[in-house]
């Protein structure tokens, strides 16, 4: 059976654009429409679903153009605390537009997501422990340059164990900054005073870079009324393109969707596994069950 | 929101209906009605959703009989190569019937098919292997029990990586019976004859009986052009106590989908994992992404 291409475009074009690109291009069943930039006029953008590139807080004002042009958007939001507004204030726009929003489309929130719901209902009492790392926080990275005396920095997340996590930061210094200083602002800083932080002094941060990432999730819980269910699920991953590969994943879902008439913003728990591969429903049944 | 609990009832009582008893009693939202055996009259069923504790080759007869009836029904057929012929032949019978069933519904097949179709979603290029054990086949047990000789036995699949196995069966033999004519007999067996195999009397079998069971699955993949994307899933449990806690969250899925009228029969990586969680939608999304 022949069918149609998936058009998608990307919005955005840093780490998370730029593996897209690669992702899209690799997908038997998509062609990539066109990469346009945050401030290109977004009356040009020709797509059946939209993969937005662009940072976590300009998600909701892009998505909501595009929504509004019935073209429905793949995003990667990763404020836990705000995903449930999102989705709610995103809902209404897709459905009136004929559309769908699938959101926080990446890993963590994403598919960590579907994993923690799924050994939930595996063992439904216990504790799912959520250790990342190692890689790079991009929060707190972000708090450790913004303290005086900084030029650049790095904070990596190192997991612990039973979700407990150290902060190894690394610090490049303004010229005349003193190390003793940033180093006593920085562990006093919110982001860092709660977990075991060490600050490393280095001549330049650029060498550091490395978008490699991970998480282990583990659950140890109770099925009916057996203890003793242990679970795990471990990633060592490059994380731009993980995060892409999904959001690319999650594109044929959306688009899956429309055609069914089934519109609205969903997260990932919300999303039936097999609508995110490429081929034929009965093919990948026979394949994966 | 006070809802009507799900009535539940379990039709074979086995492990795997025993385990089933006391996953719905721990339910919050479900409501025992009534353990019905093999032989009862299916008349006497008053449910929304039977779990079926039947063996696998007796599932297709009573799903029919159920579904016919307008009751869901949740299985955990595992033979691998028949799953699609049953969903197959299920499907017009449940939308007939205005019922849903959910088919194969433990963990290989089941929540380890979930994890597969995740995997290949998050790296679309690679292989996945599924090791299995330690812990007992069940068709390679029977096996081991045909051979002549053999008054009981117990076959252990020990997984060695790469989803190769090692055999470890233990034999109790007939009275008279020789055990090397035995060993030799069931290394020939095509079940033995393609794995290493080890052969060991014993004097009884039931004293090593133990149902924990466990699973590595691992993915090493390439997630747009980026290889080297590695996943792992781990699961060390008591092996009905868990089948039967997935058929009871299949239940629920089942109940719900059966409200939205979206009848049929599925496979569990056709749904979506907050659907087997009990509790409301909105509060999952808030806990879980």
């Amino acid at each position: 059976m022949k069918t149609d291409k998936i058009r998608i475009a990307i919005l955005g074009y840093g780490n998370i654009g730029c593996a897209a690109e690669a992702a899209i291009k690799a997908a038997p069943d998509m062609k990539l429409t066109g990469i346009h930039h945050h401030n290109d006029d977004i009356n040009k953008i020709q797509a059946d679903v939209v993969l937005l590139g662009t940072p976590t807080r300009e998600v909701q004002h892009y998505a909501e153009k595009l929504l509004q042009k019935g073209i429905s958007v793949i995003d990667s939001f990763d404020i836990h605390t705000q995903i449930y507004a999102l989705r709610q204030s995103l809902k209404p726009i897709a459905e009136a537009h004929k559309a769908v929003s699938i959101i926080s489309a990446g890993w963590d929130p994403g598919t960590d997501s579907m994993i923690r719901a799924l050994l939930q209902a595996m063992a439904p009492n216990g504790i799912t422990y959520t250790n990342f790392g190692p890689g790079r926080s991009m929060g707190h990275t972000v708090a450790a340059k913004a303290i005086k005396g900084v030029k650049d920095a790095l904070s990596m997340t190192i997991p612990l164990g039973t979700g407990v996590h150290r902060r190894m930061v690394y610090v490049e210094l303004e010229k005349n900054a003193k190390f003793s200083q940033v180093e006593k602002a920085l562990l006093k800083d919110d982001y860092f005073a709660h977990d075991e932080t060490h600050v490393i002094q280095v001549p330049s941060i650029k060498e550091l870079n490395n978008v490699a990432h991970g998480v282990l999730l583990e659950r140890y819980g109770v099925s009916g009324d057996t203890h003793n269910q242990r679970f795990e699920f471990k990633m060592e991953i490059n994380n731009p393109a993980l995060t892409a590969q999904i959001m690319t994943a999650c594109a044929r879902a959306a688009y899956r969707m429309c055609k069914h008439k089934h519109y609205g913003a969903f997260t990932l728990i919300e999303i039936p596994p097999i609508a995110l591969l490429p081929g034929d429903e009965e093919t990948n049944i026979k394949a994966l069950v």
